[in-house]
This record gives structure tokens, C-alpha cells and sequence, in this order.
């Protein structure tokens, strides 16, 4: 769906990473959870977990609390997220919260790393971590991937494997786990150029979106046409705007309720402040709306932070077909003069002036030649200083150039795979009536594409001629690929249709003949007869979607529902 | 290959492992290298590469070593695996050798653990390790998985992810690296039955064996028949043969050049005690025969491990048609005699009594009823004790069983995917002269199976009509899920050939109308014209193996050479 579609490249990085690497991304000194200790046990906690309990609990159960403190709960549910170690610390205070197992008083919160720490090699002296996402693999080998593509843009990379988060409290049942399957794709695009040649494929789509303004007003989520979406700016550019649509396509191909799916845009104070915007496929399962994709466009930052600490430029370049003349803004800094002034501060007093954007610069420039003296914040050094005319020069130079060389920006589909097929496993959930209606059966309406196994097989009776003719389907389904289970117990072949549909199974073949067979659709039970030798074909095509079950049920002989009685 | 051929089940555990599944299996306490510290710099190095480097450069380059000498060094290599830390250390300090970088003397060599250590949650307090192989995760979960394959012997589990070797030091290029892709295979089999209903579909097979008698009387490797090396017993039974054979099919399947490949089996010294034989695929690369394969019949080792440390059966059950009645050994230690003769060490006595075989307990009843007291070695205290006849009794009793319990024996196929595509890039470059013979071209002879790009697709000029035609049989192709890449530069055909005959890719679609095209195939260079409708299915029927490229040739009109000359 995604790789040979955008002919991504695929790569596969390892898990243990230097430490280096994640110093430049950041995770070393960010990455973390405010987490605190019961003064006692010494047991560990998330802070903003007890926190937002507390509130929750008031919220739900305390009839007795104040409309104002309600809204006051209601409050800090909502700016939580933007605590300080010290803000948390304080309401906790405030609340009395205590550690929910013992009643005992607890530490104040302080940040812990949520990666596993290792060590490489035999010396232990080089510091590990365990990839806490697949993303930056592909970042520090952007040089190397851009090369391997031509050297074109826009290109994206793949990566599915293991990431590591050394959660301090793992909680709602498989959502949130110490170790998962994340599935990243880095979408490397000009950031001057944010179109997507395909995104008319996906403008026409409607589906749950729920943009910032929505969920600052206490609206709800509402279906939204993609393309106006992206018209109206409130997707920020049309390469974010064809990931959304592609991930929509992808999660329903899977079998996801899209009534209980939505694209959910993060809050400013939820987002990077580097990101342009991000967006979340939230699907609705009994733990509440779980974010199960992110997607976001992360801007220049990745591989601006990995330049930064390598020294490696990671750029692209646009070669212009004809060269071009360009104005350059030009800052030289007169090092004597500062020196004089500045003494000790001389270097962080130049590095600001070579900072300047070509705006600043220029009414610098302009303030110098009209009063002979400016005041101009340094802010290594937090203060305003006096800039006097012979202290720079600034002027515009025209240069020819033949290429543009910039950082590309990144829009990055991230998905949490396992959390996805926790979901679909809710989604794909039902019960029906068994024959005699005294019990409820339960079915996984699993699509054939993602059914973990796609066909069961049954000798109506134990006979050697019906097995016969189950190890000549088993053999021809094996051939063609279709995974399969045989069930030759001599229970009731209701009961073993019963046992398939429980385990989602779309498709049984009913062997009762050594020359043509029974095939039942899970979902409708209906059944069709088809030759012994067609049956593994038949199924291949339709777990594969090269036809559908109603190609099938209009080209066979249905099964006569008498027989299909007699059998249930 | 395997999975669905053996309807095996899938499992994916998790790579960070507590440190008690690794206690149990050994890893912790046994899974080392010998590390030697440079005594100056603390560089590390592993003690026998150390030593074996020594041996082959004397052997290879020395011409002044007496053929005495050269004897000592040919069993040094031999032997090498067996030494003890002290003895590794002698040899190293008798021959004089040095750190290789510095010349500076060498500590002693110690055990260092090759895993990945971490911590787990919070606290700081609960050790893991990154896996050093999948397989464990298999063993603790053998009880589920026992009960989803519906308690029926024998089945599989499979299962491939990273796996974790913090190695002294990485050498050979990609052979040893520190973290790779295993595909381990745990099939359980009853102990006392170890045939498999299919090895007659491999036993007629053909291909180079170095058993363990050629090995040691200096012969090399030769073309052994499956079925018969079984039947003679050089491989120890049928499931271990049939896996032989099924990994030789796969391995020349993916290319691997079957005079290149060989089943050596393990030396006595090289295989663990518990294994009941043990045979390595082994393919031959610039750096020698490569193990990529072991398949090892583990017996009940694994489980029982599991088993002993966690108190938790991993056991299976064969039920009997009818009862049986068995007689069974009933050993019954009179706790008080025992008391007042061994006091303090009556426990270490009872156990021991307890834990007599049948025929040790016989001959001690025999002895008993003759002499009335026997001589009988406790081992846990080191020393034999005198049992008199009135401390134990010791009978036969007759008892119905309706079943049998057992722990059952594995069988594991063990593959380093890595090593595999390694030694696969070696077995499919070629070269082969340009048209002009002046220069030597490069050509990756992937097998379609593999073969990451399956297809190119080249515009013949660049024009409009031709690029449309071009993205219609990219769009086709995307949708049959074939990979491809289209090569729209305006660079000559015959270049363009050569470059995709490079990347391996085996066929390559010529547009040069907008109605039909024409394939070419790497290896042959053979070209049919197909029309443009066909194109994509064409390619994907023989890269999917679903035909073969002569059925292509006996069925599409050729691309006349002058044509093809033409172009190239």
C-alpha cells in the first residue's frame, strides 16, 4: 500500500544506537517522563498519570465538589501537559495526592530517561541505547539514501522493527508496552514545494477530522472533504494532506470501523515547535480514542540537529536550468573594533551579527548610516549592547548561482502496528445467535487480506477418501500460499464452523465428496460448490482481492441452504 | 518454505528479556568469550582469534618451523575450542604473543559475556538482556503453544527478529556484527519418535555432507543421498534429516550455488552435551565455508531448563487407547534410619536414593537381600555412604496409566539471514564483457524470487507518449505488487541495461510504442514483445514463479536481434 505505490526505499537499521546519534535527535536530554517515588517502598510512578486520576476520580465520583472546582479540575486536565517538574510538583502538594498503593507521601517529580541504557563492546566505555523509534536510522543516512534515489527529490524511506521505551508505569493492556512494532515512513520533500502529484487520488475522500479550532471550542470531531481541508489550510500542505488520505485508505482496507476512526490535529502546546503540523489517526476502542498514527511534518529539523553534531551536511540540491543572479546579504564583523569594545565577549557579540537575517540586518544597516549607533541584543549573553558604525559592515553582493542547495523538510507517517491490530481485534468483534439461539457465538469479522489464517479445511466425516482429498487441498492451498488449518476431529461440522469463525477464519472447504467440495463465507454464511480442483484457486483469489465473494457466489452453484441446515 | 509447508506457528517475543529466562537457559552464567586487555592501553581482544591468528601466520608464512613444530600448531587449531581459560592463557604466554597493535603484553584471559545488558523499568533494580537468540521466547512459551496447536506432537513455532551479541571484536566484514536477523525453527517431536511422514519427499536428495568420521580422518566433504546418510545413521534420525534437505532446497532456491554449500556436522567437542547431533550449512565465501545454517537436534534440554528454574511443567502428553498397566519403580527412603545414621546430611542421602534409575535401584535391592548393606556414592556430598537394609525399600508396583507424559525433544533449524544474503551477493556477481568488449560488466544473477527490484521500465526516448505508456505499466505493475524502477534518463538502452543488470534486477520493460513492449531478461538478454495490456502480468507470473522465463519464450513473438543489437 505504501512502499511500491511511492516506490519508497526500505532500509534496516539496528536497534542498539550510539549515543551520539541520539544526543544530536535530542532524546537524550528530552526524552523523558516526570516520575515519582512513594518516600517508602521507593515504588515508581508517573506524575502526570496520579495527577490526572486525581482530577478524573473527582471529576466522575465526587458529587460533592464546587462547580468552580470542577472547571478547576477540568483546567488542569487540560494545560497538564505543560507543566514544569516543579508546577506538578506543586499540585500534587496541593491535592494531597499520595502513592495510590501504599497512602504513603511522595518524592518530588524529576525527569527519567524512557530508553534502555546499554553499553557497546567490551571496554563498557561506549554508551548505548536502545532506539526508542526507527526514524533517526533514517535520518543519519539520509546522504546515503538521497544518492541511492539520483539524487532526486522528493523520496521517502521505510522502516518497520522494534522501538524500545522503558515506560515507568506500562498500563492499558497492550497499548502502552516497554517494547512495540513501529512502522516509519520519512517523506523527504522540498520545503519550498509542498505539493504531491497524487494528491487528486485522495482530495475527493471524507472522513472524521478534528482540526485544532474544534477541539479549543468543544466541538466534536465532524466528516470533512480532504481536499477542502487542505484548500482552507487547515491541513497545513498537500504532501501532509496525501499521507492522511493514504493512512485513512489503509487503516479501513484493514478492517477499521471508519465511524470509529479520526484524524485528530495536535494542539499548539502538544506539537514541536519546530513541526508545521501534525495530525493523529485516532481509532475509538474500550480504553477511549488511541492515537494509532502519527502525521506530522516535522519540518527541517531532523536533519538540521544531525548536520549540526556531524558536521555532515545533510542537503539536497536543485540545479537551476539556467544559473541566476542572486543578491546575498553579506555581515563582516570588524574584529578589532569589537575586540576593543567587548574584550571577553568579542565571540558571542560576533556570532550574533553573522546571525542576522537579511531583515535585520538591513535596518541595522539603515539605523548605523542614520544615527552612527544602534542597540543590538546578544542573546548568549541575555543583554543589549551598543553597536556603533565601525564595528560592521553590511552590504548586498550579486553572485551568480548555479544550484540551490537547502535542507529538505520531512513528513513522517509513524505507526504503532501493534496498537493497530489491537484495535482492528475490537473492530472485527461480534456476536451472533447459534442455530438453536440458546448461545451467543462470537466471530472475528477479520477482511481475508489480514485474516491470519485464510482457509480451514474439513472432512465432513473420518474416512480415508475424504482425507485423501484434504491432503490434495492442503498441498494445492500450501502451493499458492493461502495459510490454512485442518480440523479432522468428528465434531459436528457446525461445531467446527462455529470454532473457524471464532478464530476469524473467512473461508472452510467442506470436503463430503472426493470430486467437488463445499466452500462458506464466514460472514454470510453462504456456502458455493466448486470442483475438488478449483477449490484452493478459488479461495487464493479471494483472500488475495483478486475477486471479491460476490464474484464467487455469482459463478458457482450455491450450495442449498436444506443441506447447509442439515449440516449446521 | 516453511511455515505454511509445516503449518508452523508464529510468535514474536520480545528482544529485551528478564534475566531469569537467560539464567535458566545458561546464557547468563555460560554464554562467554575468552577477552585478553592490552595491559597498557585496555584495548580487548578475544583471547583464541588471538592465538589462532599466531598458529595460521606461523603455519602459512613461517618456512623455518620444523615439521614437529607445524604438528604442534595444526593440534593447537585443533584443540583450541576445548581449552580452558588457564590453558588459552598458557599457550598465549609460551608462544610470546603480544597485543596486535601495541606489542604490549596481554592479562590473562577472562570470561566476558557477550549480551547486551539493561535495566528494566524505573526502579533500576530488575536486570534483562537484549536476546542473544530467539529461541528462548519459544521455550518459556512451549505451554501455549502447545495448547493452540490443540496438544497434538509434533509441531513447530517459528519465529525471525534481532537478535543481540555485544562481540570483542567484529570482524569478517558483515559475518560478525553485533546485532542481525535470526529465523529460528523449535520443532517438538516425541523423543521416542523422531520419523517424519514427509522425509520421503527429500530422501533421494543429493548434495555435499562432511560428517564428523570425514572431518577427522582429514577427508573433505562429499555427495552424500539423504535417505541413506539417515538409514546408515550418520544423521542421527528422519525430523533432523528432513530439515537437512528442506534447508538445502530453500538455501538453492534464494541462489546459493549448491557446490558451494555443504552439511558439516559438529565435532564431538564442538557440540553441546545434551545435543543428540548437530549439523551446520555451511556456504563457501571469500572468508572460507561461512556457517549460515545450524540445525540441531537439542533433545529435551531446553525445556527441561525452563521447566526446572520456574517449577512450571513443559511437558506433553501421548494418551493411551486403552490403560496400560506398567509396573513402576517405587523407591521409599525410611526417613528415620537414615536420620540417625546421616544427621545433618540425611537430606543430600534421601535425594540421592531418590533419584536412582531402575537398574541402579535393582542392583541395590539385589545387593540388600544378599549382603544386607551396599557401598553407594552421594554425589552432592561428594563421597560414598553405607546404606543398610532397613533404611529403604525398594519395589516394582503395578499400576494402570492412561497416559504417558514426557518432555518433548527439538529440533532446531537456526538461520543467520544476514550471512545468508551475504553469502547469496557473492554467489550471484558475475561479470561479463561489454558489447565492445572493452570493459567487464557487473551483473547481480539474483533469482527473481529474491531480487529486490524485480522490474525496470525504460521510456526507449524521451517523449510524451512513451512516459504515459511508462506510467500506466508502473501503475499496473504497482497493483500486481511487483517492485520497479522507472529510468527516464535520456542515457543510451544498451547503458541503461547495464546499469539494472548491476542492481540484479531480472527483467526490464522497453517502451517504444504505446501499444506493445518489449522484456528483456538479465541473464540471457533474450527480448519478446509483448503488448503494453500484458506487460506487467508477463512479469509478475515469472517473478512469482507461476511460470518460467522459457514459457515467455515459447509463447511471445522474439525481439529480433538486430533490433536488440540496435539498441545495446
Amino acid at each position: 500500500h505504501f512502499i511500491l505505490e511511492e516506490n519508497m526505499l526500505e532500509v534496516d537499521c539496528p536497534c542498539v544506537t550510539p549515543e551520539v546519534v541520539l544526543k544530536a535527535s535530542g532524546h537524550v536530554d528530552k526524552f523523558t517522563d516526570l516520575m515519582v517515588k512513594d518516600e517508602k517502598t521507593g515504588t515508581c510512578y508517573r506524575a502526570d498519570h496520579l495527577l490526572k486520576d486525581y482530577c478524573t476520580e473527582k471529576l466522575e465520583k465526587d458529587l460533592t465538589i464546587s462547580a468552580e472546582k470542577a472547571a478547576e479540575f477540568k483546567d488542569v486536565l487540560a494545560v497538564m501537559e505543560d507543566y514544569s517538574p516543579e508546577e506538578l510538583g506543586a499540585k500534587i502538594k496541593e491535592y494531597g495526592i499520595t502513592a495510590p498503593d501504599t497512602k504513603n507521601p511522595l518524592s518530588d517529580p524529576y525527569p527519567f530517561n524512557l530508553m534502555f541504557q546499554t553499553s557497546i563492546g567490551p571496554s563498557g566505555l561506549i554508551p548505548g541505547y536502545m532506539r526508542p523509534e526507527t526514524a533517526q536510522g533514517i535520518f543519519v543516512n539520509f546522504k546515503d539514501l538521497y544518492y541511492y534515489n539520483g539524487r532526486k527529490l522528493p523520496f521517502a524511506a521505510a522502516q518497520i522493527g522494534q522501538a524500545f521505551r522503558n515506560e515507568i508505569s506500562p498500563r492499558q493492556g497492550l497499548l502502552r508496552v516497554r517494547e512495540f512494532t513501529l512502522a516509519e515512513i520519512e517523506h523527504f520533500v522540498d520545503p519550498e514545494n509542498k505539493s504531491h502529484p497524487k494528491f487528486s487520488d485522495v482530495s475527493k475522500l471524507e472522513f472524521l477530522m478534528f482540526p485544532r479550532e474544534e477541539q479549543m471550542s468543544g466541538q466534536s470531531a465532524k466528516k470533512l472533504c480532504l481536499g477542502e481541508a487542505v484548500a482552507k489550510g487547515t491541513v497545513n500542505n498537500e504532501t501532509l494532506g496525501y499521507f492522511i488520505g493514504r493512512v485513512y485508505l489503509f487503516l479501513t482496507r484493514l478492517g477499521i470501523d471508519k465511524e470509529r476512526l479520526r484524524f485528530r490535529q495536535h494542539l499548539a502546546n502538544e506539537m514541536a515547535h519546530y513541526a508545521a503540523d501534525c495530525w493523529d489517526a485516532e481509532i475509538e476502542s474500550s480504553y477511549g480514542w488511541i492515537e494509532c498514527v502519527g502525521i506530522a511534518d516535522r519540518s527541517a529539523y531532523d536533519l538540521r540537529a544531525h548536520s549540526e553534531k556531524s558536521g555532515v551536511a545533510l542537503v539536497a540540491e536543485e540545479k537551476y536550468a539556467e544559473p541566476k543572479e542572486v543578491e546575498k546579504l553579506v555581515i563582516n564583523p570588524v574584529k578589532k573594533e569589537l575586540g576593543l569594545a567587548f574584550k571577553g565577549t568579542q565571540k558571542n557579540v560576533v556570532e550574533s551579527l553573522e546571525a542576522m537575517n537579511e531583515k535585520e540586518a538591513m535596518e541595522m544597516k539603515a539605523t548605523l548610516e542614520s544615527k552612527g549607533e544602534v542597540e543590538f541584543y546578544v542573546c548568549t549573553l541575555g543583554k543589549n549592547v551598543s553597536i556603533k558604525k565601525n564595528m560592521v559592515s553590511i552590504s548586498k553582493e550579486k553572485k551568480k548561482e548555479h544550484q540551490r542547495v537547502f535542507t529538505p523538510s520531512v513528513i513522517e507517517p509513524s505507526f504503532g502496528i501493534g496498537r493497530i491490530i489491537y484495535c482492528l481485534y475490537e473492530h472485527c468483534f461480534s456476536t451472533r445467535p447459534s442455530k438453536a439461539g440458546d448461545e451467543q457465538l462470537n466471530v472475528f469479522r477479520f477482511p481475508p487480506l489480514v485474516a491470519p489464517i485464510k482457509c480451514t479445511v474439513f472432512p465432513l466425516v473420518q474416512n480415508q477418501q475424504f482425507e485423501e482429498a484434504t491432503k490434495v487441498i492442503s498441498k494445492e492451498l500450501t502451493s499458492v500460499g493461502i495459510s490454512h488449518k485442518i480440523d479432522i476431529t468428528g465434531t459436528s461440522i457446525g461445531k467446527r464452523y462455529a470454532r473457524t469463525d471464532e478464530l476469524g477464519v473467512p473461508f472452510a472447504i467442506t470436503v463430503d465428496s472426493d470430486t467437488s467440495v463445499t466452500i462458506r463465507e464466514r460472514d454470510s454464511k453462504d456456502q458455493v460448490r466448486v470442483s475438488l480442483k478449483e477449490a484452493a484457486s478459488v479461495v487464493s483469489s479471494v483472500a488475495e482481492g483478486k475477486m471479491t465473494w460476490q464474484d464467487v457466489w455469482a459463478s458457482f452453484p450455491h450450495h442449498s441452504s436444506a443441506a447447509a441446515d442439515e449440516q449446521e
